[in-house]
């Protein structure tokens, strides 16, 4: 297992750990900055805060700076009411894939979806078989367009309690079982996201990040689980603040061959999007240091 | 599949459900009258609201109003910081044990317990692995009493998001394999609790349920999962409100064999915990008949 203790030469940035600063949204171009001030060799950022400041500047800033990423968030949402919206849902997919290849992303991080309506608080239907079945349909046909373009695509099995209303693939062992159906060859353009997150608490988890191998670890997220934690989606804590094992997953995960970045993604409404963003990536690379 | 459509011959009420009404907390003697008033037949309730009124009478008053019990909360919490603590841990399961029985209840409910200290903001250690051993060894301690008293003893897999601080054993297989190892025979004494809050979302639900069958399925709890959710434990949904495939998930739990009561369980400290228990009691009969 690597030693992170000397430096954060391993360590990524979920730009959604940043996103918001002392409570205000900021703009990615500041962001990547930040960043590269701090010696931060990767980066993964999200679609939207691409389009804000504009795709080729940012592939153009990070060119300059030499960040790489070590994923791009993302695609997925899938499944939909209606047969329009499944092609909407694939063409937008396809769009994702190519931004991903034009900032040469390693892989484009799917959040599959699940019951299409329900993050708006109305589900469309609540069978989530189907959704799953439209899921699969998806990620076969993306697979297809990425296979052309060279762009690995990495699902994220997201937690049970996200299940209504941002993805179906809950468990690595699905999404593994997934990789299986579609990629039978382990190719390596179908893979998984693996966020300690979402999949701590897996009795399986050991097993499965055994079955993934190197060749399905496409990206490794990290942050802590939170006692209490207060909210469903936004209190996530920094890493060394909760209850997740990280030492002990992450030797799993390098066990399994996976010798990337460990990237840091934080979502917190009440914490850290209040702090400055000078103050939590400085703290994201002493918990790199300790932690991880 | 039994039609539920025409009574309410086979509701239970999990007693939490109207433990607090119109924000108040409520006697459980006051309670069973409500349910006798209403004609249904059988609650399962809490060790606490026993004690507030006192377990013979609490005994007594079943017996006069012909209520039985779907099932008794509850067993478990077993982790523990140290040997003391095993030890106190163990002694109390004991005492669950016989209060079940002179109420006889059909089975214990076993709320398995997780990182201790976890459920008060700090945990006394982070090693998942080492709670689910001592809730193995546990189990394996209480099932040896347990089958001297007679009191099947039925483990409550808890949602993953629960798996911190209430609860180490976080799915239906997971659960199905502690069975496995500690009783071999499925001799009836050990088996699930199956809620579908906390499992709706498993993407092996129906297997592992086929494969539990009726030895294994001690008590069904049924409520339902909104979108969105706003609170880890208390913002549960009535039967027909949120996304849970109700009638389908019944469909395999008796299809495995399962004919027992569909025991109503909503803690919801925003909605029905704010209304009148009447009025509660009222939605639970309605929508048994036509969500369950």
């Amino acid at each position: 297992m690597r030693d992170f203790s000397g430096g954060h030469e391993w360590l990524s940035i979920n730009t959604a750990t940043i996103r918001k600063q002392s409570g205000a949204e900021v703009p990615l171009d500041r962001i990547i900055d930040q960043c590269a001030e701090r010696g931060i060799r990767a980066i993964s950022p999200w679609r939207d805060q691409v389009a804000g400041v504009g795709l080729d500047k940012v592939a153009a800033q990070l060119k300059a700076l030499d960040i790489r990423l070590s994923g791009y968030c993302r695609g997925g949402f899938y499944p939909a009411a209606d047969a329009a919206g499944l092609k909407t849902a694939l063409d937008d997919n396809y769009r994702a894939i190519d931004e991903a290849k034009t900032l040469d992303a390693p892989c484009l991080v799917l959040v599959v979806g699940s019951l299409p309506g329900a993050l708006q608080g109305k589900a469309a239907y609540t069978d989530i078989g189907r959704a799953r079945g439209e899921v699969r349909d998806g990620i076969a046909a993306s697979l297809e367009y990425a296979r052309k373009v060279g762009m690995p695509l990495a699902i994220e099995p997201l937690h049970p309690m996200q299940a209504a209303e941002r993805a179906c693939i809950n468990t690595l062992e699905q999404a593994l079982d997934l990789c299986d159906e579609l990629d039978a060859a382990r190719s390596g353009m179908l893979g998984v996201a693996l966020d300690i997150y979402h999949v701590w608490w897996d009795p399986k988890l050991q097993q499965q990040i055994e079955r993934a191998g190197h060749e399905r670890l496409l990206a490794y997220h990290v942050c802590d689980w939170l006692t209490p934690t207060r909210d469903l989606l936004n209190d996530r804590g920094m890493m060394g603040d909760g209850v997740v094992e990280l030492k002990k997953i992450r030797g799993w995960v390098e066990a399994a061959g996976y010798a990337g970045f460990s990237e840091v993604e934080i979502f917190s409404t009440q914490d850290w999007w209040q702090r400055s963003g000078d103050e939590t990536l400085d703290v994201c690379i002493e918990r790199h240091r300790s932690a991880v």
